[in-house]
């Protein structure tokens, strides 16, 4: 099949294998034919040696099981990415993100998505709703990644709320929060998508049009910047909460002294609920084709890559059935 | 009369000042005797120019009222740090602590209690209770401090807690989760604090025998150091809770990734309720005496800073009544 592969030892090169072996589904697992496939920030950091991570990368994606699962088999799915083995006592997807050991698609100790096929556990699968384009249903893992904010951070109409960072991650938690009743600050310094935000209905401020002032609730850290956190920590009133999204594999220099007088609390948040996220798409209550920048195939995948990290670049996806 | 002073200019020097013009108390405030003063962190801290402040330092304090309010006038009091302005809408303690503008005594814009007498807002006082003597009541401010941990973070029998650094503001977060029904492990690195630990009843386990696996729901940072920190990280379980108490003026380099990836979250907390920390020392729930290393009169201020400052060192007390 054809893929693409990364070593950290050549770090940021990115090679179009075109006779890759086909992935052999082991017990309990499902083969999937990678209809679409996106790129994210983790998978640009993963590129530069994050994780050290070595093989196919790539973790956002719709596909059609083609064979593992009578029940599966001809469907269309998407699929969490946190992988136990089978008999592993973390059943449910919230032990499965933290389960020791495990393997995370395209990330961590498993081939990922950016190839003709992959395998995955049949139990990390949800059918897409017929209903949804498959570039709508391919943003399933990272709105499901947004939909977590809220699930462990509850939002009310007073909320004041932020988002710090106007990327594709950034637009999507917007979005989420919207939708979950609040009425989000995007705030970012690149034109084209506080543009984007507008577009979509949610209120924008650029960063030099920051009032020096506290004021939000809630700000959700969305840069993949080391430079975030200290502006979230700005931003945030006293007392109140910085939700960290981005995993950024650069350390930063940090003073936390202000985070301890304002007792303002930071708190990691990643993976979400993939049944939420299929029916905020479903509904139409958040929208996703206005993120899409570009559809690449493998062989152009350094192409994609480079369009992915890009300063305003959105969703850039890879075809792995397009030659 | 009798003070110390400190100035940004020139840090680390303490002087003592024998004729310091008393303070005039404010519309609003009261004049105390300063009976028994405690040097903490923070004031090492200012002392090296934190805050860049200037002037007379010191905020934990047992004294007698002696000018201001007839209700409090004899009366033996502690009193809260953060000031408000007589009118300011920032009436209970928990609002004056994030109140914009307050002063904080002896730590920003407000004269501290290492002197014969100090100014301090009635509405700040708390009338000790005569079961306790001196040397219990100055523990008032760091046990409310400590007490706030599990106020904003309540813990059950079966919550796995762990306070890390075994000084002064540790041991008496380690109690006040004792009192509040779990029981905390003391991690730290010096053999006589740990000994006081043990002699409190508390569990210990030293740094270098530390187990590799992440293990506890609560991790209380207590540490001071900027080493802190990465170490509470790699010792909280996947969506467990780090409390950062110090205030450490160096920034320190910190890759927050893996606290997103375990969605760990990282609470500041500081400042807590007096009535709290009166209660349990009045029904001793927690013990201080244990925690007295010396007491230095005013004169020998910079002797007593000295001793506050080296490793190993519990609670150094300041008596501004003793020639």
């Amino acid at each position: 099949m054809r893929a693409i592969a990364i070593n950290p030892s050549w770090p940021g090169r990115i090679s179009f294998v075109p006779d890759h072996p086909d992935p052999v589904p082991a017990a309990g697992e499902v083969l999937v034919r990678v209809d679409l496939a996106g790129i994210c920030a983790t998978d640009l950091e993963i590129l530069r040696g994050y994780l050290r991570f070595s093989g196919i990368p790539g973790h956002e994606f719709v596909g059609t099981v083609v064979r593992g699962s009578d029940v599966l088999c001809g469907r269309r799915v998407v699929a969490e990415i946190n992988c136990v083995e089978p008999g592993s006592p973390a059943r449910d997807p919230d032990a499965r993100k933290h389960a020791a050991p495990r393997t995370v698609l395209g990330i961590s100790g498993r081939p990922g998505v950016f190839a003709e096929y992959v395998a995955v556990p049949a139990e990390n699968c949800h059918v897409v709703p017929s209903e949804l384009s498959d570039r709508e249903a391919v943003f399933a893992e990272p709105l499901a990644a947004a939909c977590q904010v809220v699930r462990d951070h509850p939002v009310r109409p007073e909320t004041r709320a932020a988002v710090l960072g106007t990327g594709r991650l950034g637009i999507l938690c917007g979005q989420v929060l919207a939708a979950a009743g609040t009425r989000p600050t995007m705030i970012g310094r690149n034109r084209r998508t506080l543009e984007v935000c507008r577009r979509l209905g949610l209120p924008t401020c650029p960063v030099p049009e920051l009032s020096p002032q506290w004021r939000y609730d809630l700000v959700v850290e969305c840069t993949g910047a080391p430079a975030g956190l200290p502006l979230a920590l700005k931003l945030v009133r006293p007392r109140g909460k910085v939700i960290l999204k981005s995993t950024c594999a650069q350390a930063a220099e940090l003073n936390l002294s202000p985070a301890v007088v304002d007792e303002i609390t930071i708190a990691g948040n990643r993976c979400g609920p993939f049944p939420e996220a299929l029916r905020l798409l479903r509904e139409r209550k958040v929208r996703v084709p206005e993120l899409i920048d570009a559809v690449f195939p493998l062989a152009r995948g350094a192409e994609a890559f480079e369009a992915a990290g890009r300063p305003g670049a959105l969703k850039v996806l890879l075809e792995p059935g397009a030659g």
